[in-house]
């Protein structure tokens, strides 16, 4: 991780221009601008092809402010409304600068992606699920969910490549292409390990290993750091982001912070490092015809937020296990392949023997439950305003979920939590690693994981790969034409 | 805050053993002992004199296993009951490596505190309070209130210099003396600004500030930075603990993590930056007779708990306002002089009309009330275990206390909410510091609120003067023999 002066490096095995470590999503993007803008690059990837986490994802993009997709689907919308939304929701304290930019540059990103090659059908996904089982170009990302209904005109913004669930390994097929096709090279098998800094300390390229060998990089202008966040690193976890030990981990396996360690030891700062996505793998249909409860029964949120949201107000704030109750009337209205297999854990005639069962303090449930119909009855919920069209009274019998019980199956996390890192290298808009003084480190970027992005507490699917692309974008054109050298 | 290499420094203007950075409990006691070691030690103090936030504090150490005062006023001990507890109320996730030894070893390390003149009375103050009003030198911080009670034999560890209230100054003076009745030297009006490196990366000395000169130190075997945390820099809270943002500051205004930034420029690893301690200003005689209700009537805690576990709570899981509820009846009960002048801000004598003025949804406060009655009136709390004695149930009239009305008074924050930051550097048990390998970086130690500590997630009063004076001993013995010199 401790960084070499150039000449205990030794001679270069291979130079470049721009030296991106990393082929994920933000990797990509910043190679094929940094490529596109005439400079010679070089991508390095520690797996055997490019992709790394996001080609496991869902490969949703938050995009908005009236996208040709959006338009096509019905909606308008605006990127003050997009701002708004995502600073409530990122919230509290989003980075406001890069999310400003990012909401009104969104359109042209949007057109930027689909340029490359990225497909988005013009249909939109109405259910609220974690990835929808379609091809639909369009999802709600929790925009038409109280409170942000009050906060900005919801339009869906969830952007997702043309395939059914995990259709991440499309964008990045088309990420990839395009990186390689504006003429980045690709050295695969290849893990950075140090940096290199010359004599005025400036970043000049990278001691990486490739199977086995110590293979010397020299970046003529800069390196730009793509390395993903740092969940696979239980060591790095305990010391910034302990709530996420023990859980499991949204990652390729190879997200061990490497990128941020390399940079700060020399003096990188870094920014919001216990800052998590987490994800109960509840399936958010269920939960939105039910309610959501703590382990003393209690409720907390409005059951027909973002999946994402739910699952962070329990993770974070709410004593464990969580409970999806649901009675038999509601459950039955759930198309069988909604379900995805999912039994429930308890079924129970009355409120006091699912009490029991669960282990909540008697009466708890019951109570939340009489209070939750009393109000139901007339379409209200006045402690946490579920949309109308999801409340009705439930009447027994009654049935539970464990929320770890979800989408992921058997093949899930035992917590039935899992989730991955925000926090990371502290950038300026253009991608530019600042020191502890606040100022540019010379010939060193980063987007993606690796830097904290545009997100404060909070999380919204698409945020990652959105924000990973476009400051990726960015941070591949300073550093092709960075000054520094 | 950038280093600046030995020849880049120019000639020392000073030189010695062990250069200590903050003059406040940690930097007292790692002076204390790098002198008593035989090294030729400087303390450099940015402010007037020696005391800094530690002097402004209330003086709790948070010690046990059995010290005398414990014995004298009729407690058994142990350490592991003493690691027991902590291990919750610091959790989720403390530094148990640290947490162990500094249990271990506590009656030492009380032992050493009363040798060095701070003095300590064997008598306890019973009631709940952020401070004792007199010189008792025992209190209870949190160890009789569930879930603790079942977790370890409960003792009160809360040890105070005899002085009523803020008791911050009596420790420093013994502190500061015995560190230069040991021999160091203290630098007042000295801000060290930069660490100054050799040409093998070895921490060497620091150059400082001092009436507008520029001052160099050299330090001949080690650095110890004890200049406390970072909660009265608003960017550094914005990049990892913007929960703090807003409220007061628990500091004497120079808590500008001056010392962690400087470390981290030379690739030193942070820990747990985002970990805070947050106090609402709430009376806990007051609270814990009535109850704690967030902006949706809800209880959440048991409200006989440490204030600041009940003010943890709220500020970091519940939505505000919070406000304390008591009848006619609890209030009645409370001595005027533990009220501090605290009156109610809104009274009613029936809950819907305090709902309709605390802007609550209808029915909610009634509700919590009414089934914390039903259970208060069989002296059960089956949803969070508040003791008996203060069981009781509630009756119109009602009044409502604003936490952020409390012990401060019209001095305190406008948010009702104070608190410091604990992470920081990371540390090895001899307080060096660490860099992003987990290797030491040569000649660099830190203790106290630079350093991140023995906590977790929570916080429990004392903890902070306690660490930072046991691992600020440790660090100055450690720096006082440094053989990588």
């Amino acid at each position: 991780m401790e960084p070499v002066g150039l000449r205990e490096a030794g001679p270069a095995d291979h130079e470049c221009d721009v030296l991106v470590v990393g082929f994920g999503a933000a990797g990509a993007a910043a190679a094929h601008e940094a490529a596109g803008a005439g400079a010679d690059v070089l991508v390095l990837e520690r797996a055997g092809g490019p992709g790394g986490t996001s080609a496991q994802s869902g490969g949703e993009l938050y995009l908005g402010g009236g996208t040709e997709i959006q338009k096509a689907c019905g909606f308008d919308d605006t990127p003050d409304d997009m701002y708004a939304y995502l600073e409530a929701a990122l919230g509290p304290h989003p980075d406001t600068a890069k999310l400003r930019l990012y909401c009104d540059e969104s359109v042209e990103h949007f057109e930027w992606l689909r340029a490359r090659g990225v497909p988005f059908k013009a249909s939109l996904y109405e259910t609220p699920t974690w990835m929808p089982p379609t091809d639909d170009g369009l999802m709600w990302l929790g925009e038409n969910a109280w409170p942000f209904t009050e906060i900005a005109r919801p339009a869906p913004r969830g952007h997702r490549p043309a395939a059914p669930l995990f259709a991440g390994r499309v964008l990045m097929d088309a990420l990839s292409s395009a990186a390689t096709g504006a003429g980045a090279v690709a050295h695969r098998d290849t893990q950075a390990a140090n940096l290199i800094l010359d004599d005025d300390g400036r970043v000049a390229g990278a001691v990486a290993r490739r199977y086995g060998k110590r293979v010397v990089y020299r970046a003529r202008r800069a390196v730009v750091l793509t390395t993903g966040g740092f969940v696979d690193n239980d060591d790095m976890l305990r010391d910034h982001a302990p709530v996420l030990l023990g859980h499991g981990k949204v990652s390729d396996g190879l997200d061990d912070g490497s990128g941020i360690r390399m940079a700060a030891a020399i003096g990188a700062a870094t920014r919001r490092m216990g800052e998590v996505e987490v994800a109960l793998a509840a399936l958010p249909v269920l939960v939105a015809r039910g309610m959501l409860v703590d382990a003393l029964g209690r409720r907390f949120i409005n059951e027909d937020v973002y999946p994402g949201r739910f699952s962070h107000h329990a993770v974070r704030h709410q004593p464990g296990p969580y409970w999806a109750i649901i009675d038999e009337e509601g459950f039955d209205q759930i198309p069988e392949p909604d379900l995805w297999g999912v039994r429930p854990k308890h079924a129970a005639e009355t409120l006091a023997e699912m009490e029991e069962s669960l282990g909540m303090p008697p009466g708890s449930l019951a109570n939340t439950v009489e209070v939750y119909n009393r109000h139901a009855a007339h379409g209200e919920d006045p402690y946490f305003h579920k949309d109308p069209r999801w409340l009705r009274p439930l009447r027994g019998p009654f049935a539970a979920f464990d929320p770890g019980d979800g989408f992921w199956g058997s093949g899930g996390p035992a917590s039935g939590v899992s989730g991955f890192t925000l926090g990371g290298l502290h950038t300026d808009l253009d991608g530019a690693v600042l020191n502890h003084s606040g100022a540019r480190i010379p010939g060193l970027y980063a987007a993606g994981r690796a830097s904290h992005g545009i997100h404060g507490e909070g999380y919204v699917s698409g945020t990652s790969l959105g924000d990973g692309t476009f400051f990726g974008r960015r941070a591949g054109r300073a550093a092709a034409r960075d000054a520094t050298a």
